[in-house]
């Protein structure tokens, strides 16, 4: 019994065997799948033609996702580590839709939720390197944390400030009908998307959101830069975990390869 | 008498004891609930409904703000420096709307400006290290401050060309009314902002609006260029602060652990 | 007759003698007449008066390219190669369109992939730098291409993610028809393109509609930090192609002049 | 005769003297106030009342700044030299357009070309700092020059082929009536603006579409990086100018305040 199950946890869990290799890639084109149904379910002349079928089809994906839900949690070592984990809440949320729309109509198209299990594709594919990759970019993004939310934070009290400044200025007569609408301007005008649904009509107005535009093209560069930073020092440590085998020194340039110190030749990780 | 202000003033500016730092999480509540208040006011049809009480609430938030400027005023050692600081501007102005809101109607919503307040916030969080990556950033900021001002004065004259041209190319029955509305339409082109409710109509005139286009789209990485060469700077500044004890060399990398020279352990400051 | 065929091939496929390099200018004339012929034909006032000549022009240059391609096959001494090759593709694409037309009217506009012919321009150009320059960015975005594809494919999964909230949200009587058009506005606004075609008309639809905003305003950090960490790093390597031609150490900082091993002066290469 | 053209010149030309620095200060004051006029004139309301102030005070302003290039072409030791310098054209341009305003009306408003003279503040302000921190720039973007021609070369054609693309699948029914038309669209489209006067309809368009905003949202990385990695070496460079003044070498780090060598002080330039 708990032989079956530990073979089922390397399947399921793990990509070191073919059957989980296999496993995995199966399980991403049904996710696909069943997000692309979601999708196109919900375009009206497809949904008027082949409803029926698209309704099969998502409660199929979902009882199959629920049964695969059920075993991850049977087979897994660490049940509760596995449920509050971000892949196992994912799991969980991919499947509630369907049966909520059951009283709630219409809230079964937040299925695409399921499009989250889709970066389980990292997994599949040729491992070391994208993980590599992935995990490089999150630690960088990780150690920025709290220099982003600083700077997140701010830009906030600055929108919060020019929204209500256009709302005294413009007014509902030009759009502006209350303060949480212009700070959805502001926004819209701070981060460049600028859709032009509300836009500045009296000459005050269109010089303070002028301000509001500089601000917001300028500002671009301070996350930017602080990521910039990140990433350039996560890529040198990466590199300097080519360490020596002879000497164990580990200080090396990123372009070096043959130890600085001993001459024997580097390890390169795989880049 | 003089030993309660000291202990006011410890309560107020301070935030190394808990009295203070509960000063300081109360107040920045009480801030966002009536920058709150002003925001929801502003919508119609809360403002028929509860208009009385936002009033009241109103009144009742700028009587304790103004009770609060007074004490902050009564209790600082250097009340001029107070009163002209950052803050202390800042926490003058947040009163004032609501007082000149009696001469001029509609002012009151400038109460939002109190969000600046709120910046205090960094403050109460854990300190040492917001406080410093906030600092990081200021001092990255300030350093390029002479170098931004160059690009965006050089900006504002291209700006301004563009601007005229297309009031020539285009004229007034293609919406460019004006040099100044002309050059508020390159401004929002520039900045690839785009709002669309001023666009090109004739062939020169998108020719040379691409030009404007691409101009933008080029020119922002020199801001980002500036910003991130300081951070990145600031950032190896502040790690060669890890100074060793034993003997005060301070030119470690940012990943160093032990003193190059003598292989004592380094005191990390807290990143 | 080999002869003669080397003699061609040297004129159509290197640049190193006088006629190549005139070959090449004068390709690259004709491919620039042909592109502006195409473009003109669309234009509705000028095709009515000038499509019969527009048309022969058309023939003309696709005869001539037609021509010039079996004339490559014929000289080439890898003839799949060439085929295959990304100029080879795009050599006989430029010429396909006029005879599809024949068969799909309206298609000769494709014509204007001949665009990509002109590539071939930094072949013309002053050789060496220009070619250094576009390799040393080519190598770069190639060093990249997992870090990028990491961050589009996570992109692509959050703007599923968005664009399904906001039909649920929004729905069909705002724009909104479906998920795949909720989709291509979660892109539009996540980019910051803000076109303003489908823009939230709900409160709650522009919360989300700013934390997507706020999300493509932040994100863009990610790929500029990665290009430029990988820049900087091209650009220090290309830098360390200095090579002593004395000692053969090639490790010298981007602004050295002599050997730091042996004081040999440098070769510089051309910057 | 020859000794007061010398005084003039280094009135007019140099900024080292008290005279020479309140003649720019003056000048620049009244190009400012030319160019205010030139833009208030093209306000409708304000050209009715103050039509006839504007007219005189722009002839009085030209004939001033006719005098002035006169007496630069007079003092100015290498007079071909002064009249093709950027100044020199720029001088010229500026008073170019009221006399040709008697030939071709409306041609008047391109005096605001006299907002490039403004560029001049830049001697006028602390000279070192300003000027040190604008060659610095430009050092930067000159040396970038070749990387980014290359660049918006290739997006040249990625935008001449995405135009050319969605004229044949959208057609002029939906607004993409030429290619020219259709390119202004996709330069619109890439660089982020997004105006929204012509957008795609058709589910195909809106595809193609999609992948030409991530291709504008993911390229604006390349130039940013470019410009960047060129602004940190820049940067190091300028530092590295701190030369030691007792030994000359001068490869100090950025944070070295003694040399390196022989441990004399270094004198810091003005940062």
């Amino acid at each position: 019994m708990t032989d079956r199950k530990t073979r089922w946890r390397r399947v399921i869990f793990a990509t070191d065997t073919q059957a989980g290799h296999r496993f995995d890639l199966a399980l991403i084109l049904v996710i696909l799948a069943s997000v692309l149904a979601a999708m196109l379910d919900s375009v009206e002349s497809l949904h008027q033609q082949y409803g029926r079928l698209f309704y099969l089809l998502e409660w199929g994906f979902t009882l199959l996702f629920t049964l695969e839900y059920a075993v991850r949690l049977w087979v897994s070592e660490h049940r509760r580590a596995y449920a509050f984990s971000f892949y196992g809440l994912v799991d969980l949320l991919s499947i509630l839709p369907t049966y909520l729309s059951l009283l709630f109509p219409g809230t079964h198209y937040l299925l695409t939720i399921r499009a989250l299990r889709l970066l389980r594709i990292f997994r599949v594919m040729k491992l070391a390197k994208f993980m590599g990759e992935a995990s490089q970019l999150t630690q960088a993004l990780v150690r920025t944390r709290r220099k982003i939310a600083v700077f997140m934070f701010s830009v906030l009290v600055v929108i919060i400030i020019f929204g209500s400044l256009m709302y005294v200025i413009e007014g509902p007569q030009n759009g502006f009908t209350s303060i949480p609408r212009s700070i959805y301007w502001a926004i819209v005008t701070i981060t460049t998307v600028g859709y032009g649904d509300i836009s500045p009509q009296t000459p005050l107005g269109q010089l303070i959101a002028s301000l509001a535009m500089m601000t917001g093209y300028g500002i671009i560069a301070v996350p930017t830069g602080i990521v910039t930073a990140e990433i350039s020092v996560a890529r040198t440590r990466w590199n300097r975990e080519k360490s020596c085998s002879a000497c164990h020194c580990d200080d090396h340039d990123a372009d070096a390869r043959y130890c600085k110190r001993c001459g024997a030749e580097l390890l390169t990780p795989s880049e």
